[in-house]
């Protein structure tokens, strides 16, 4: 299935797309695409359904992040080997992880803001998951269990804020509007290998991003288990899995950043795509 | 006022100490601790109540986290330069920021989980803000009206797992049980001066930490101002706002860690005391 929100900012009502690409209003059934509904048992009920006799939602409305209630956002940091390369930075032993603030996300169509005295604004594209059954100290054998599914990602990110002014990266990844998710929440069934899904992103449709999921150092398995040994993950938790070569930073001979006015489109094989356009905080 | 939240984990009712030191039952009025609650407007409905009119909660009933579901727990690092010397490491520039998730949240006198393969588990007491008014690029000036009310923090740390393990200190700061916030949120008007309170934690009745929020490198004012240029604070975050000296990493010759069955103890002032036993994850 591919679940969605919709609606406006706040007050996104569940939804699933039909097989003709159509939303179907599931608020009649869920209250929103979270807690129990991602479960094993939550999405089966959800597949039970007949799609056909659920409501067409009418129009073009807003698409939110495709989760709610998120309880926490995990990202993995240089999971792509090529990647590290280009941030100038050794492929890690162990995943790099950091966290991005929930009050960031927003729809996969939403205005990204550029921070104010911002000058090193990037983009990352990210294969996402969205986890639907708790797991502490879980083994990588079976931490594919606990996904609910998998969506498209933008960890946006201000690279001045995050390396050059103390601590972690969280300054320069937790900015409103920094944490596109969406369009659709991809349930795991429909995903039989994640690692084996092509990624990209366009700045004004110029191809920036162009890779696989093929590449990562850490697979979604192996973070996973990897996580629970420090944390537990919960229901509706996020993990933004690293981003493939070709982000703003890493350009040669020159760096290159967005500025408003300039349009992000990205996505994820299967998973859909995101169009962003950049305006000024 | 001192608001609190008691009850069996994950199902905490509102309550508030009256001058007796008695639990009165907020259930009857709000539904927690959090959200439109922690604004100036429901803090000033609480405050016109007549506490002789709550019903006592009587026993000794287990207390919650005394803030109910948190969107965000900003940590500042080496916020205090003795704190800083004891970890050697220098004086930041600009705060020190790293998260804790959400998960790793707890009652104050909950059992703290010693994580497997733990070899440095260590304790910090720490001032807690809480927010009550929604902050974005807010001055120094103005911060303060942000702030909700305080609580006492234990900063619960793994110093492996933070600093030898790669990427920022998440990873060893959001183990379950590494959260414990409370007894009670004092509301701002009866904390006149957030940096004149002296803070202090035993561990087996020993005197381990005493200092106070007087030697803070950056204030409760500027941290929020600060924090509020990179990402927006909204009601319910919670930002801990750094340790005095006297962490056991830092003891001399030799640093001292947790081990299970022990027993932390810590307070700052006005805002009452946290006891925890210590046990294998």
């Amino acid at each position: 299935m591919k679940l969605l929100r919709y609606g406006p900012v706040g007050s996104e009502k569940p939804g699933v797309l039909d097989e003709g690409g159509k939303i179907r209003d599931l608020s009649g059934v869920i209250a929103d695409i979270s807690g129990d509904v991602l479960s094993d048992k939550g999405l089966a009920q959800l597949s039970d359904l007949d799609l056909e006799s659920l409501p067409v939602v009418e129009g073009e409305p807003r698409i939110g992040a495709c989760v709610g209630n998120i309880g926490k956002i995990m990202c993995i940091g240089l999971n792509y080997s090529d990647h590290a390369a280009e941030a100038g930075q050794p492929v890690p032993k162990e995943p790099i992880l950091f966290m991005k603030a929930t009050s960031a996300v927003c729809g996969p169509n939403d205005d990204v803001e550029i921070p104010r005295n911002s000058r090193k604004t990037d983009w990352e594209v990210e294969l996402a998951v969205v986890i639907g059954k708790r797991a502490k100290y879980v083994t990588e054998e079976e931490a594919l269990d606990h996904v609910a599914g998998y969506c498209v990602a933008n960890d946006v990110s201000e690279r001045e804020f995050q390396s050059e002014r103390g601590g972690g990266w969280t300054k320069g990844k937790s900015h409103d509007t920094f944490g596109p998710l969406g369009p659709w929440l991809v349930t795991r069934d429909e995903v039989p290998d994640p690692q084996a899904l092509n990624l990209w992103l366009d700045v004004d449709n110029v191809r920036r991003q162009d890779g696989s999921t093929a590449t990562m150092v850490f697979s979604v398995a192996e973070i996973i288990s990897y996580l629970s040994q420090f944390m537990t993950l919960n229901v509706g938790d996020v993990i933004s899995t690293g981003t493939p070569p070709g982000v703003g930073m890493g350009i040669k001979p020159n760096p290159v950043f967005l500025k408003p006015g300039q349009e992000m489109k990205l996505g994820v094989e299967g998973l859909g795509i995101q169009l962003q356009k950049t305006v000024q905080a």
